[in-house]
């Protein structure tokens, strides 16, 4: 393997010392987010903010390329959008067609060598790629190359469907198809080669996708927020299986695999990734995450003087169990705004001496008072622990944790980077023990029916509300056993 | 007048094109905050933190003067606490005693220079000054000054109180005592000198300054919270006109003022400026928000589909609202939480595409439904009108502005950046007029009582609550005619 | 074509508005540098100091890759080698084998893919490669492999190395030979694996690298200049056609070619190329570039009052044409040695004040004086005119231009980034026109012989002296004609 | 004291492990350079080329302030002149008077806030300040302005200056005549208000300052290197205890003292300072470096095979020795020009293993020769006993030294940055002890008839000269004991 080593933007976290590989803030990390334009003039400015917009998705990198229908201009780099853009390089992409991508930061592989978009030349021009998921085969695919001599310069495996439509000898569409076939995962896929467009969403529509249109123009991102941004309207979300081609005959609707399967949209995405303002499925996410925290008083109504939401994802769910049960929301913990990137960590004796800096309990709500606290998952299970001593250390009576979803007991192949199965508490302990171990007064989950029909509704058209729920009930929509090392990130 | 270039941190704010200057975002400017320690080895890294979390008070710029008892080691710089401060600076700012500062961002007096704590070298040593606040009579004093000889190096007015100091002959406190007699308006300072720490009030405590304690070590702050980031005890607020002396022979609570006026805390401070975990004269901020919004459900009832708050500073407010109403709190505006500095301004075309980054309306939420708009206060009626139409753009049927706090009609001279008297609009219109102006189905504001109850309670000391309300209802607690020009700004 | 975009680091040259791309500075431009260790535990750090010694070579991009044995760690960036690398990125360029690579400047083809060492995943591990020089088919090779469905990431010809090596089923050592068999070119090579390097030098030897030891460790340099900076003992030049293997085994001396090609060292190397304190072929640069000014004294002396040298590479020269005629050596010519990168460039109004910032003519030198002006080559003859009109302007009363290389009519196909045929003066014009064209009062170059006799001596093995004279006499060592499209740089 | 700790520009120097303060380099450090402008419409530009002229004068710091006759816009910076501003900073510096600045380095009071021209507000407006010398008595007088209730923002000198004048009652010119009249020293001054400009030299010419014309506007610089640069004109020098003023009544030459002493130029100006391109008192630096170099050769003959220089200093002294004896000249010695600031320092293994930077010697060159090594000064010897050794480790059989200047005994009290007298090594040692402790076969020094023949001629006016050579005769032009603490280096 190959470490490229980029200057420390991250100082990291410094609760990280904690036994899983992020301590307190051991939440499911970011995936990526996509963003495509098609026809419009300004493209690489849409994109710009096209992709600020879906910042949540990823604060690692950033990147855009650009069509002027004979070149691609494109840059890259490691920061936020507005970090690694500044107006000089803007000016220089010019082109009317484009793709752009942010990327989620892990430790081991944080390179500009993986920023997206991935830029190649092949035999019949250039060819970029983004992504957001996961290739579940990719190492054996990449093997496979290997063996007949590709060469690879990423560890991404987005590379992969690169090499397979380059060694294709038909055309790019029937190449694509191809490609996406003998890939098994989930994924939302762009890619762009000197005059067109072609948009993918994997058979499960695993990964969210959406289209939409400013004037004549086609955009499309991985969350509608993004086109509430540009001032675009949305049309509709990619379905499963879907492959659509923009060229200069305008946009061409089509498919790579005839079969359908049912939508199987990742869960998480409504428990916690999106930003509450997307729309998915038909269903804005704020308020489904309201009608998670209603559903769950309904579930685990407990007795207590104050509700409080684990910020910035589980506000909304905890304004919604305040709402259905009467019991006030308080604003019990507060997040530092400006925390993140580039901060210097306590020394260890500061830190036993209580500095803290991302997230504090606020003493004067919380002091004397039972206290029911909203979270939306637990991972391992440290965070949640130390939140809860947050609370009682500010003086809480009682601490009531509600997880507006299931168990997280099963890692996910489809782009969220999980841990190991053995690190996940859920599928090692009993919700008692897990109770115990974060030093809760009590503690309940959502229930799968409860967190479908909080999202989907009562007329959902299948059991599964459209939803994959694989982390919590184990029922993968694909294969997942191709023998090789379980990888499980996001290949973008 | 001199101008400091300094390199162009700010690209701006698109929204800026507005007739006021601040356009959208026309909202009253955050001031300054301080922070210091006295008695504490890592003195340096105490500040940092607590300078961290007093942040939202200051974005432009970041200081920190340490000393070790013989030598003063500082550094001051353009930026936030963490883009200003890196490990190897830290390392190198030794010391026990310590005093920082977070200086907030005004388009004229941007620079390097005016970043304070100040550092000077008088006859006696050396000394620091850092202060949150406004000198009403700075100008006339300074006038004084230079004619007998003295230069200066800054516009801050900060830099009066450290002549005032060095031209005396008697001791440092004494000196310190005089100059404070000299100076009327509204501040908070931290005064060091190689073994001395000096905390004062202005007489009428109009700016917010608290003690707290962590182990042995004293410290100080402009807010509570900063206190809770460190893990220190917040003891008590500074009182109007007192003058505490840290030295070798530890503290000593003195005053420089000995008649006692009436505490008038800014009222705008529970308003707007402060963060909702920071407690001042034994009031939450959060909570006397959420009673504000209870408090304006009461004095101005509409009926609505759904309550939205202006972020991030109204949410508190909203939530009190929908509590008291019945009318469910959403989430119909979400603002970028990566937006501010460093961004590049969408072109006018893209602009009238509708292109826009900072605040966004959630169209799946307002469509259709009549929202109640909740905000803490106009200063010219620009952001206002803005965000309605946003809102109506999105699909609101009705909207109702709700206002939770007093028409802003005069400006503040005790260190809130206010535009000119002719530029506050509810100095020039009727409520009824400002309702039209700003496009709103109803407009109502929270009456000074209900302000008043909503922070101090109905067992008031006084019956202004500890206030200054100077802002609404022009009873200011000091002259403010020294025959010079008004400054409506702070002078750190 | 796609267009990496990156950060403006040069501003450019404001000599640059002549009709040659380079203006006043058409220099030929520096070529690559390259460096390699084996087996020295501190192996990134000797690749800084010896980059930084080659660092005259390209001041466009640094790049070092190191093998841990089991792991590629590496780092490449624009700028120069202390702007790319910083103490925390060396500390974590852990192993005992490393490549670097400095790289030159074009206006087209600035783009961070496209810095050395180039790394690619193939069948076996990790692959890097850095080179210096050209390929001359590589266009064709590309075709051959984008044909059979390979992807490139770079514009860099440097790249089909590492595909041919990955295409072969035979062993890393074999495929190497295989590959450097069907390249056609001027090159110095150097190739890792995760725990080998290949070091190989073209048929011809066109490309100058040595070889060195420090201690038992073998380190490779372009020159052996960056030998006496890490205080390595240099051993001998790589011979035309060999292929040194360094693994477990120690140094295995092999070749990829048995025919024993007549070695034709590029002559532009001792003529500007290379610094003076470096050695090849056993002659030291700065004495060999005495010899040619004491030779061109000897073919063409003119009476005059004072010799001045272009600085900073004809200084050598002109020192050797003094001593030889007894006609003082003087600094009638200054180079401002800060300037370079980032600099701003004058408006076009102070430029015709005469603002000049990279190179002045010294008046109280050159005033009243009949000046012999001694410089390398003329490319276009732009840079010539200039410099003359500069010691006119400073009142010189005679300038005779002397070139201490013979007229450069024909493009280098091995590394050299010239222009077109018809761009170079010396294809155009007769010696007559040209000294009209400069402006100069007589104009000659050195011969053949006197270049040879220079470098070489008189006992030279070959009548040619070992050199490629092909810019000169047209006369290549290699087929230059493969049907594509003809490319003057460096594939590097 | 206080230390304003500034972001690490200069990674130091490995060589600084020496018993000096500055090891191997232990060179004298250059001064300042100041640059000034009046009535040019684009004197920001100016003053960025010519002090990026003078940049030799000072690498750490540099700063530029114009007047757009009402008021002052000004930039400084850390680092070099084409560091420290850039296009946006350049374009907001608007006004037709301007004065700049370049500062050189020392360790301990490396601070932006020391960064020239310094800024000041007075009774008239804006008061902005530059120089280029040292105030022997500015501790007493700012002891004094201390007592009577001044704050000092700098631990610069130059500061005593402003407050000298504000202090008067008198209009401008008076006060500054009273104010020089009150210091004591060697200095170059410019001073800036809102609509003049004001230059001053010290009552004994101590330091360089000329005066050019462009055009109708006037230019002032250290040296006329930065005139030629700009395509200014050279006028004259400033004389000893000149005023000049420039107004809108335009020049007007005065004097702030009637005694009219003889001129004492700084002897080292021509020794090792200025750029050989620079004219003073009508003799050019080179040339006069030259004659050193052939006076050397009479004065101290050697026999030997090669004759080499210190560079970049001591490259013109080297020639003259060669072309007066007829031992060729050699580049044994070379310095690598990338070298500088940002540089990573060795580890002490790699040092031990040889590995050097800046300096090296040319093995090729020196090899089995008798070397004739020409230096300008010797400080503490430090740096010269490795150079020899440097020579002799690259088989040098015979290295002589000879130093084209008298020994340097005493510090200067005008300026230099010089250690203490026990620190310099020719005040402790005979001509024999330094021989042998620097390790050469010989060493000889230049006479003071010597140097000042070889710079002013046989027909100077005065038997020293023009020159102050204190530095090696002890014979200071003015008074130097003020009781005070003794400061060896330059106020500026």
């Amino acid at each position: 393997m190959s470490h490229e080593v980029t200057p420390q933007l991250w100082t990291g976290d410094y609760y990280n010392e904690g036994s899983g590989k992020d301590g307190l803030f051991d939440k499911l990390k970011d995936e990526c987010g996509v963003f495509g334009v098609y026809g419009h003039s300004d493209s690489a400015s849409l994109s710009y903010y096209g992709l600020h917009a879906l910042q949540h998705r990823g604060e690692e990198s950033a990147g855009i390329c650009v069509s002027d229908r004979s070149e691609f201009h494109y840059h890259r780099g490691m920061g936020l959008v507005k970090e690694v853009f500044d107006k000089d390089m803007m000016a220089s992409l010019v082109g009317d067609i484009a793709i752009g991508h942010v990327r989620y930061s892990t430790s081991g592989d944080s390179k500009l060598t993986n920023a997206q978009p991935l830029v190649f030349k092949y035999r019949d021009g250039d060819l970029a790629v983004a992504t957001n998921g996961n290739i579940v085969n990719a190492p054996q695919i990449r093997r496979e190359l290997e063996q007949s001599g590709s060469i690879f310069q990423t560890t991404s495996d987005t590379e992969v469907i690169a090499h397979l439509i380059a060694r294709s000898s038909k055309d790019l569409v029937e190449a694509a198809k191809d490609a996406f076939n003998r890939i098994v995962g989930g994924y939302a896929f762009l890619i762009m080669t000197n005059d067109k467009l072609l948009v993918a969403s994997d058979p499960h529509g695993l990964r969210p996708l959406c289209m939409g249109m400013l004037g004549d123009a086609y955009v499309f991102a991985s969350e509608s927020c993004a086109f509430e941004t540009i001032g675009a309207k949305l049309i509709r979300d990619i379905e499963p299986g879907e492959l659509l081609i923009l060229d200069e005959q305008g946009l061409r609707e089509d498919r790579f695999e005839e079969k359908k399967h049912r939508k199987s949209l990742c869960a998480m995405e409504y428990v916690y990734f999106a930003r509450p303002d997307s729309d998915m499925n038909g269903s804005n996410q704020h308020a489904a995450r309201k009608r998670m925290g209603s559903r769950m008083a309904l579930e685990s109504f407990v007795d207590a003087d104050i509700v409080t939401g684990v910020p910035d994802s589980s506000i909304s769910a905890a304004i919604g169990y305040a709402e259905q049960t009467g019991i006030p929301y308080e604003l019990g913990l507060i997040k530092n705004k400006y925390s993140g990137r580039t901060f210097i960590q306590p020394s260890q004796e500061l830190r036993e001496q209580g500095v803290k800096m991302k997230l504090s309990a606020v003493r004067r709500v919380v002091e004397g008072q039972r206290v029911v606290m909203i979270d939306d998952s637990i991972v391992r299970g440290t965070t949640s622990r130390r939140i809860v001593n947050l609370l009682r250390e500010a003086g809480a009576t009682e601490v009531h944790v509600r997880i507006t979803s299931p168990p997280f007991k099963n890692p996910c192949f489809y782009g969220i980077d999980t841990p190991d199965r053995r690190e996940l508490i859920a599928s090692q302990m009993s919700i008692e023990e897990m109770c115990k171990e974060i030093h809760a007064d009590s503690l309940a989950f959502l229930s799968p029916e409860g967190l479908i029909t909080a999202i989907a509704g009562n007329n959902a058209e299948d059991k599964k509300g459209g939803l994959c729920l694989a982390c919590f009930d184990n029922d993968y929509p694909t294969r997942t056993d191709f023998g090789g090392e379980e990888k499980f990130g996001c290949s973008c």
